[in-house]
This record gives C-alpha cells, structure tokens and sequence, in this order.
C-alpha cells in the first residue's frame, strides 16, 4: 500500500474512520481556535481526541484565515499509528527498522506546494499576515505561534536537519524562531555565524505524519529526518526545490517560508506556554530572527499548527511518541538491553517522567538500563522508571501499583545529579541568570531512578483466571450491561510462586467442596496453650 | 432528612439515580459471580461503577442461594458521598463532625433481623451453607470469603469495636477468622485469652453505609464505630440484642452470625487475594476460628459483599475513603497543619500511595506534614507526597505533573526507613518467616516522601484563561462536538509570577496587534557580533 501522498490524505482517511472533528462556525483565531482545541484535551480521554479542523478561521479585525487543522499528528496514539501506517503495537520495531532503512528523498519538478508564490515586493502586501497561527493561550500568550517543521543544512556537512521548532510572526516578512542553543537547527545557524555565511531556513507547513514524526524525534545531529521519514513510508518523500533557497521541501506540503536567519541582531521572545505546561515570561532568552524571502502554499491551504501547553495534548504526544521511539531503539538495539518498551507520559511533558518495560533475566538489568537512560541524554527522564513485563507503561495507575507493590525505597531508589533542567522550573527561581537556567549551581538538577520491577518471584495477580473472566465477559455482554473497555491486567496469571497445595485447594473451592478443604486443614490446626 | 433506615433503602435510591446494575440470569457462585465483580473495576472508569445486584445466584451444585449484592458501599467515590448523605466536596468536614459529634446507638425491642432465627441444632440443617458467599478470584482462591462487619466488645472496658475483617465458611456451625494481630478484634480475643474467656462476636451481613465506612475506617482502638455512624446519620443508630451472645446488632441489617472464638486453637487459611492485588498463599499465618450459635436473618436476605484483589475495586474503595477522612481529621485538626485534602488512591490498596494536597504558607509546610504523616502509623504512605492546592490529589496524571515540574529529587523527596509492610509482598521474599513478614531485618520496610509542592512564584498554567475556555465551551456545545467531562485545571491561572509587560502583551495579542507587539521588541534587540 503506498504511503500518504499528503496530509489531506491522512485526513480523508480519519474522517473515514470518524476521527475527525470538523467546527463549520465562524471562529475567531486571537480568542476562540486555541480555546476549543484545550476543550478535547481537558475533557475527552486519550482515546477519543482527535484532529479538529476548523473550517472558517477568522482574525479579530473580522478578516477571513482560511482553514486551520490542529492535532493532526498525534491527537492520540492510535492516531499517530495510523501515520505509521501499522498497529499501535508494531510502532517501536517499525521507527527500528525505518532508522536502519533509511530511503533517501526523491526531487521532482514540481509540486503542488508551487501553486502560489509570493516573493518580493508581493510579501509587502500581505506576506505573513497570511497565516492563519492562533494565539494558542489567550490571556497569557504574548504572540502568535506556528509551530512547524523547519528545514535547515548543515554548512559544513550539507546534510539536512528537520526540526520542530515555532515561529512567531513579526511582520509581513520577518519571523522570529523559537528554538534554543542545544537544537539542531540552533548548531547549524551557529557553525554559519563563524563562517560569517546566513543560515537558509524553510519553514513548512502541513506534511505527512512520517515528517512530523521525525522531526519531533531526537534523531542524532548528522540524520536527515527525511530519510528516515522515507524508511516509515517505505517509499522516497517527493521534494522541490525552493524558489528563493537552496533548500527542498515535501512537494505535497500546504504552505512554505523561505527565509535566511539574520546574523545581526537577536530578538527578545514574548510570553508563550510550552511543554512543563506553564506559560514562560518574556524576561530571559534571546531567539533569532528569520528575514523572509518567499512564501508558498497549494491553493485553499490548510494552516496546520501543533500548539503546546499544559499536559495532554497533540504537541506533547507527537514529542512524547517520538522521544519513545527513539530511546527503545537506543536502549534495546544499541545498548543490548531487554527493553520491551519506553513511555514517555504526557504529564512529564514528554521529557521528565519515563517509564522503560524489560523483561529482567538478572537482577541488575533494570539498573542498567536506568543508567544506559541518564547516559543517553542529561535532560530525559527526571523521573525514571523501570518495570516489569505485565506492567502497561501508560497507564499511570498500573505504574503507580508497581511503585506501591514491587519496590523499597531504600533498595530500589538512586537519586543522580547534575542533570539538564530545560525548562523545568523547578530548577530555579524564577529570573534566574541564563547559566543557572542552563545549569543550576552548584549540581545542576536532578533525577529520580526506581526500579519497580519484582525481587523475586510473586505469588499470583489477585483476578480470577482467564478462562472465568472470558466466560463472565459473555454474562456481562448478554446482561445488556455498560459498554467495557478492559484494562490491562483484566485476569490473574502467575508470577513464578505457587504450590501444588494451593493449586488443590483452589480446585475444590471451584466445585464448592470448601468444606472438605476444611477438613484438610483441621489436621493443620495448631493448639493454644 | 432521616438517614437511610436500612441498606434496602440506600440501593432503591441508587436505583432511581440509575447508579445499580442488575443481573438477572442464573450465576454460580464458585465461578462467575466474582469474575463479573472485577470486569467492572477492570472495564469501566471510576466515576460509572455501581453496585452490582445478582438476582438469581446458585452454587455449583445446582443450590439456589438467593440475592447477592456486591460493591455496595464504595464502587465510586460519588456513592460513598450519597451514603454520606452529602456532596463528595463536603465528606472530609462531615467526617469531622461525625467523629467530634458521636451520637450513642439506641436499643429497640426488635428488628426484621430476627425475622428467622436458627439455634441450636437447627444449624446443622444448613448452617452457614445458607451463606451465598462467592469465590473472590476463582482459579486462585482457596476459600470463599464473607469479608462484613465483626462486632465485638473489649473485655475489660466493654468497649464496642466493629471492624471490617473477612470469615470464611468451614463447616455448618464454624467460621475461619481473617484479621491479624494488629486488628482491633484480634486485641480484644488477645485480651479475652490472658483473661481465660472466650471472645463473642456477631458477624453482620448487610448494614447501612454509615456503619460500612466507620469498620473500615482507622478510628483508634477505644472507639464504639456504631456512634460515629450515628453521628454521620445526625441519628442513632438501632441496635437488637443478639440472641446467643452478649452483643447487639443493626436491627435492619440483612443476615448476623453470632459465635464465640475458640481458645483452643489456630487454623492455617487457604489461599486469598488482598489489597495489594496479589493472592497470598496459604503458608504462613494462623487464624482464629468461630463457633457458630445462631444465625439470625431477614425474610428472603441479601447477601452483601465486598471483595478484595486488584485495584481498584470496591473494597480498596471503600477503605481508601475511610482511610482518608481519619488522616484528614488528624492531620488537620489534631496536628494544626493546612491540610486541604488527603488521596489514598486504590493503585496502593488504600495504604501505600497517598497524596496530601495543602496550602503552603511556609517552605516547612509540606515536611510537617509528611513527617506528622510517618508519626500517624508506621503502615500508612509508603510513597507520600504533599502537593499544591491546584492539584487534584484524585488525578494519578495530575499528580506526576506536580512531580515532574514541581520538585527536584536532590532536594525534595526523603526515604523513611523502620517502617511496617503489612502484606507488601516487595518487603520479604516469599516464604520469609512471621519476624520477618512484621518487620523486615534490619530497617523494615521505607517510605519515600516527596515535597512536590512549587519552591517559589511560577508563571501561570499554559491553558487559556477561563473567560476564553467558557467561550469555547459554548461553541463546542453549539457544534454537537462529543460530550466532555472537564478535568481539573482546565483553564489557566496565576501562581504569584506574572510582569505588567506581559500582561499587555498578552492584551494586544488578544487585539490581533502581534506587529504592533513586534515594534515594541525591535528596541530590545541585541546586536550580534
């Protein structure tokens, strides 16, 4: 089956299987989209939300946007299993195998990206003003945000890197570039700086759930995200060549900015909320600022945005499926651990709360595999986790039993310090110098290690047996009773601790003969003095 | 408005308030009433378990056994609030009252209890073969349990206790006795024993939940439960003489065994699962058991009961709440601390998770009150955690947002060692002898606390304020988008740090002025060497 050719195929296809929201009412992008789109996420179980696509965006003034499509990507799992294209479960052997398949982008001549160009003199008329980019915090937010993928190459090596990063809108031709000095495309802007050359930027918007998945992913600096967007699909994503520079973009996408990065002069940003789901203040950071040079788009586009704040939502699951992926790779493929799976829990924004489920054959596996974790990056993992094979990872209630039944805190806890808090603010006062934002003195912040896994073997999980809970599933169902969704575990199994006694006495307690078990016992009695 | 007379009356309620589900076919007791118990626990979120009424229940023998009710008192938090007889908000206050304002149990001259009385050597006619006791987990269990209501009395003060423990059928005429040292009823049998009396007892099946809260609750040792029941009422609550023993019962209750324990000896038990969701195997501590004098019933009886493995179910529930209310009480008015509400959620069978939400109005705070907490009882909090008043104690993701953005390990979490396991199977290996089971050497069992309060001012929470989500909420309506169940927080607020810039930027953002905005930065720009 081929791949998406867009992302309005993907959209057809979830509208097909009722996973599309569509709002026909006129909203308002400074005041109502980013409202409606926090809605879901506060009200709706992971399960259920799904892209909303508002059909007639319009600005404060009363000036007609177009449409805006928010949450495509990862609304939910299952969502982001459909841009994989194979079922939620088959995820991390899937990203496995397109990292070490890569299929390198094919150019084309031309694409539908090309169907309107704005260069020039014609951005002065409207240019940015264009986008439709809601105000995704309203009341809090000091701008407007389009967070997107941009596409940026090395200057050196001319490999390409893709990164999510956002853009905010300062005029009709200028776009300041919410990124930070660790980010791939911040190293490539700096390495040009020294070369005393301009960085060239392509911002693009509305691509393929394999693009967006790559570019949410912390791919090793020398990886074109691309490729590894092709290893997903199975087949080349189709590139043009930009019009004003030497860059390509997806040729299916809605819209693209061109641009160079200015080398004189850095902006202060304006509030905006990001994934700790906290708004940040204006006071701090320095971000650079793009000079645009053309603008794009299909005819009719779609403004996409992926908007950030406080946990669940779209932004953190694309982050958190990404960041998941990529760490099972590096833990069980490149560390040789026996990693069964990593979640990286919206409430952690996708960073500071991980949960890794391994099958353990010796007792120091889950530490080596916590450590192989505060080695693979100093600012994943805040709190880390390891559990057993029959745990869910995300289910935070599962994880939570683990905690509460299968570890001691003085056995199975190891705090480990000087670790990278990015925007964690906990870490430091609020107005902190930028070098303890980067690093508090004098031991950076911190990490908490648990292994929950089990020291031994467990007598059984306390549910019936399977074959009961199948046949009072058939009860249930025939009872005309309230609608189920099983959680795991929904049956008791083994856990390596049983006697044959009990195993006997569980037997005669389901023929009802609990009083010849007693009988058994009296001969067990023991006499009080 | 009087309290409910009897448990009939509490389920017609829930009845009307469509909060009961009915089983109306034929279900055998060994194998399929508690399997449909847990398909709920397992199936359906919190907030849309009831109590579930099997009409028609038989053992495996073909014998019909009559009406069995299951997860009467707790199957949501919202059912123990209407068995409360108040809104959920309002428990903790109510339970206050209820503890300082006890209102005496009053004796009435009969009650539908004695409707049928069997004595004597009637009891080997049926005897507690009448009992529709289920098998908990079947495949698993070695035993069917009656976990109910034992009344007792203190042999020296006359004290009443009434606690939650479990009985299990050995013959016609005798009962196995699950509780522990520990257990209130045990002191008393230990007290009757040096005292070279036997222990009476009246085990009642079916109370009103004013009475099911208080026996699970962890009210101290010289407390009668029946008058904070009362007081929970704002009545008292009516008591029959028993017929075979010194003791007296709920006069509506639905089925009372009354007995007296053997001093002559201690029987092993069968296999059980309890609240840490495991089955515990047979090797290991002896019970209790009780002769069995009479059984006293109403006409055609249901049996009431509460089964424990896996959480959460109804009886983690049930003790979860109870658990609640008490450290609420103490923490707050017997230690003087600013405590706004205490969690013990089911993942930690009501014991070793709890979550206490405070306002802080000094750093020390949160430590005084995990400390008061490891002071209340050795058994209580394994992983405790002092969170803001924000956060919802309730919400597992709620909570691990506080721990992923609002503490730093290094310097907010403390393990607590000489703490007490009870049946945590991670404390001893399987098959460790009693000593170590009560108190594993050297250190016992630990704790783990963690200040996940905020350390200083943060900037607001990334959502929209809640003028915009109102707004919002009311386009979503108007479009027919699915149903929400809003979660807390769901719109943004202030938490102490916020600059007068800020605050207009996020004005003119609101305007559609993000260039006018841009204007304002242009003179904040730094110059790039």
């Amino acid at each position: 089956m081929p791949y998406y050719n867009d992302l309005r195929e993907f959209i057809e296809l979830l509208e097909e299987k009722n996973k599309l929201l569509r709002i026909k009412s006129e909203v308002v992008r400074e005041t109502q989209v980013g409202p409606l789109y926090w809605l879901q996420y506060r009200g709706l179980p992971e399960a259920e939300c799904k892209p909303l696509l508002f059909e007639n965006v319009v600005d404060v003034k009363g000036r007609k946007l177009g449409r805006v499509l928010l949450g495509a990507h990862a609304p939910s799992r299952g969502i982001a299993a459909l841009g994989m294209m194979c079922p939620p479960e088959e995820m991390n052997e899937k990203w496995v195998h397109a990292v070490s398949h890569p299929v390198e982008p094919e150019m084309v001549a031309s694409g539908p990206v090309h169907e309107v160009v704005i260069a020039g003199g014609e951005l002065d008329k409207l240019g940015l003003e264009m986008l439709a980019a809601p105000n995704e915090v309203p009341g809090f937010s000091g701008t407007i945000r389009t967070t997107q993928q941009f596409i940026t190459k090395d200057p050196e090596t001319g490999i390409r890197n893709v990164g999510a990063y956002s853009g905010h809108p300062n005029s009709r031709r200028s776009l300041r570039w919410g990124i930070s000095p660790a980010h791939h495309g911040y190293i490539s802007w700096t390495k040009c700086r020294r070369k005393g050359i301009r960085l060239q930027v392509a911002v693009v918007i509305g691509v393929t759930p394999n693009i967006a998945l790559t570019a949410s992913s912390p791919l090793p600096y020398d990886t074109d995200e691309l490729a590894i967007a092709g290893g997903i699909a199975g087949e080349p994503v189709r590139l043009v060549k930009c019009k004003t520079v030497d860059l390509e973009v997806p040729a299916t996408a809605e819209i693209v900015i061109e641009g160079e990065v200015s080398n004189e002069y850095i902006e202060p940003h304006t509030a905006f909320a990001d994934y700790p789901g906290y708004v940040y203040e204006s006071e701090g950071s320095l971000s650079p600022v793009i000079d645009v040079s053309c603008i794009t788009h299909r005819k009719d586009p779609m403004f996409v945005a992926t908007l950030v704040g406080y946990p669940p939502h779209e932004a953190a699951r694309l982050s958190e499926i990404a960041g998941e992926l990529e760490i099972y790779r590096h833990l069980k493929y490149e560390c040789g651990l026996p990693v069964l799976d990593v979640a990286l829990p919206a409430c952690g924004g996708g960073l500071n709360y991980c949960v890794i489920k391994i099958k353990k054959t010796s007792p120091w596996q889950p530490w080596q595999v916590l450590n192989a974790l505060m080695g693979y990056e100093a600012g994943i993992g805040k709190i880390a986790i390891a559990v057993d094979e029959d745990i869910d990872p995300r289910d935070p209630e599962a994880v939570n039993w683990a905690l509460a039944f299968a570890m001691q805190p003085h056995r199975d806890t190891r705090i480990v310090t000087h670790r990278v808090p990015a925007l964690d603010p906990s870490a430091y006062p609020p107005g902190a110098p930028a070098g303890e934002r980067r690093f508090p003195s004098p031991s950076g912040a911190s990490a908490l290690l648990i292994d929950a896994t089990r020291k031994w073997a467990y007598t059984p999980v306390g549910l019936p047996k399977k074959e009961f809970m199948e046949q009072a599933l058939e009860i249930w169902k025939k009872e005309g009773l309230p609608q189920l969704q099983l959680r795991t575990p929904w049956y008791g199994y083994h856990l390596g601790r049983w006697t044959a006694d009990d195993e006997e006495n569980a037997e005669l307690t389901l023929k009802g003969e609990h009083f010849k078990l007693a009988e058994k016992l009296k001969g067990r009695r023991k006499k009080l003095s």
